[in-house]
């Protein structure tokens, strides 16, 4: 059989996910990580908890797939029903499994609990199953061929789930003809949205090569930019795409893999012996909590201010009460006395600022929601801008604050260049 | 036909939901909103953009079902086939729909866009079918019967889809012989695990009414319960079961809906006319940006400080560096001081002081990694307690964020109950 014709489908269960209490979020990992070997999930489908539906799928897939994934059912519950169907589909019964009894034994003793009838449920398997190591969960996997078809049973909890596909994957690539070696290039970026990119790269390259795979995905703040080749032969050309991207919109990107932007930053900092600081007001700490999220944080970050108040701001980053009075929270005298004062009061070496208003309410026709004012800099350097981002308050303070984080970014790359999103949305004075 | 009967499908279609590069939260949405009618989902399918998989899917679908819902690939692209393969399996011709132009137009002259023909692509429709309106995207939604069998064509965008599925759920609950009006009702819960709730409400309800489903959904830093009746004359028993689980662990229900742990705080800051300040170390500004992400968060908020670094804790909240050096930073007197220097600077009624180890590095014998030192309450009346923690970063890091806004809480509800997650987590000192 040609790889191409090899032919993969999931069947999920659960009542959760069927009402919708649950997003199943485990099918997007097993495509991704077959993907990872070339290959293509077909179908996908999803039942309820109920022993008829779930006998009536699996059998139907199995006269077709090669490899069926049963995502779910697996625990010491009355609801977990997959054991039992994947026998009945096969024609076997089931009987207790040695290895997964002692899984079992051993999982329950290292939290000191007593084995019970429900967990020992988990160690009833269809009659010939091969167990896959659980070495998070109580409950094992296993997999069966019926006839044709190699059905392999996981369980439903994501990080159980997540432990077991590295030997799936391995297995299904030892079972493959020739394996591709599929590779994706992740880039992510800040500050162009999908249509756009892809208008720039429409525009902007005569001859994009056919064996390089070109998608996005958007999130907020950042777009992941995905360039797949399948041989190993083509990596060149993904390599020369990514440097058509890099002429094209080079000061956009951010870093490869899943690198998220308070890490780039944190990484440039760290690398420099320099430290940032944060003085917020609309963004109410959320720069602060990007940076600390990242590991090793403390290198790069000591301090932050959240001065949500006008008297907060005064108090404890010295600005001018007269500003505030004059010009209002929301000015360029104010973000620049905010950002001197982090500087002064912290040490630090850069500083972000921040004042805006993030709504729904407070918005006036002067400054309307939306409107948010930036400053950015060394001591004595620092840079300001005014902005209007219009969009729901969360998704205005995540794209606000990733937005002074990418100034910081700017200035330690030494990227002259303005942001196509200051472009965009800046606003006269 | 009875209600019980009534048979709904799902049919997803999308190449970025088969690769795993989306996760698909349509059908779940979907599933929710036909929840509060009381239908059930009875199987979802997902395939890629393949008009003959398409096609087969929808035709099998219809011979069973009495209402399947289409999602996804109603676009401009030539990806976009959901239009065609219904024509198609319903045995008509594309046509282009008079009302479907005539919104094209008017969001593009909205936009002072040019209708061009990828555009207009979205207008040419299985003839016969009925209209949906999409009050935000270009794409129309649209419905055709096949057979006995209503098909319903939804957008896969978000937004789009929750826009169109009002008129979908009353269009189908007066297709219903007797639409029932399931109620739930939804309970926001901190520190209690699904399993402890569970063997918590075994132990203390003898007779839970079996018209009242219960249910669980774990989130971070949340939990909520469901309690689900499908009649009016369910609803006291609904009630009592509530104030069962009051009786049982009141104290950690924080309130109804999708009331987030901040809000609560908020509400119960403002509706006394306090304030609360915040000083962070290791959860690095979360608190801060928890509570900043409430509209309205500024009556009861006004200042927050980062402390990362020592020198930080003493030069900005006034921390004594014999303190710092005797004891180290993650220790009661320093988040004592914390909160005190805190109170101090911000004029703030309450603060919540944190310091701990969050990992993955930093941690000793002494203080392992998962340890945190809380101080909490009113000037002059600070409450401490040292925890032990021991999750991922970011799981810690959200965990305590949401246990020091649980603290204030209690305290301005004046509960005195040991809450279980200190019970199961305070270290001796």
């Amino acid at each position: 059989m040609a790889d191409a014709d090899f032919e993969v489908q999931l069947l999920l269960t659960g009542n959760e996910i069927m009402s919708g209490d649950t997003v199943d979020s485990n099918s997007a990992l097993i495509a991704q990580r077959l993907g990872a070997i070339a290959v293509g999930v077909r179908r996908k489908v999803t039942v309820g908890d109920d022993v008829a539906l779930l006998k009536a799928e699996l059998a139907a897939m199995a006269t077709t797939a090669d490899l069926v994934i049963v995502n779910g059912g697996l625990g010491p519950t009355i609801d977990d029903l997959t054991a039992e169907v994947l026998a009945a589909v096969a024609g076997v019964p089931l009987a207790e499994h040695p290895r997964a009894v002692a899984h079992l034994e051993q999982w329950c003793a290292a939290r000191n609990l007593t084995l019970n009838a429900a967990n020992r449920k988990q160690a009833l398997l269809p009659e010939g199953a091969a167990i896959i190591d659980n070495p998070i969960g109580s409950a094992v996997g296993f997999e069966l061929d019926v006839g044709n078809c190699r059905v392999v049973c996981t369980p439903g909890v994501p990080g159980e789930l997540r432990a077991m596909l590295d030997s799936i994957v391995d297995d299904l690539a030892a079972r493959l003809e020739s394996p591709v070696e599929r590779n994706i290039l992740r880039l992510q970026t800040f500050g162009l949205g999908e249509s756009t990119a892809q208008q720039i790269i429409s525009d902007g390259v005569d001859n994009w090569p056919a064996e390089v795979e070109l998608g996005f995905r958007a999130g907020a703040p950042q777009m992941e930019i995905k360039l797949t080749v399948n041989t190993a032969a083509a990596l060149p050309a993904q390599q020369a795409c990514r440097d058509q991207l890099e002429r094209l919109f080079g000061d956009h990107i951010i870093g490869e893999g899943d690198t998220q932007m308070a890490e780039a930053v944190l990484e440039l900092l760290i690398a420099r012996g320099a430290t940032l600081t944060t003085a917020e007001s609309c963004t109410g700490g959320l720069i602060a909590s990007m940076l600390t999220k990242v590991p090793g944080s403390s290198a790069g970050f000591h301090a932050g201010f959240v001065t949500y108040a006008n008297d907060i701001k005064s108090a404890v980053l010295g600005v001018r009460e007269d500003t505030l009075a004059e010009h209002g929270a929301v000015s360029e005298p104010v973000v620049l006395q905010m950002a001197g004062g982090a500087l002064e009061k912290s040490g630090a070496d850069y500083a972000i600022a921040v004042s805006g208003v993030a709504g729904p309410d407070g918005g006036s026709d002067d400054k309307p929601v939306g409107t948010v004012w930036l400053a950015w800099g060394r001591r004595g350097a620092l840079h300001t801008r005014r902005l209007h981002w219009p969009v729901e308050r969360t998704l205005f303070q995540t794209m606000v604050a990733a937005a002074g984080l990418d100034m910081i970014r700017r200035e330690l790359l030494g990227i002259d260049a303005e942001s196509r999103y200051f472009q965009q949305r800046s606003v006269k004075r």
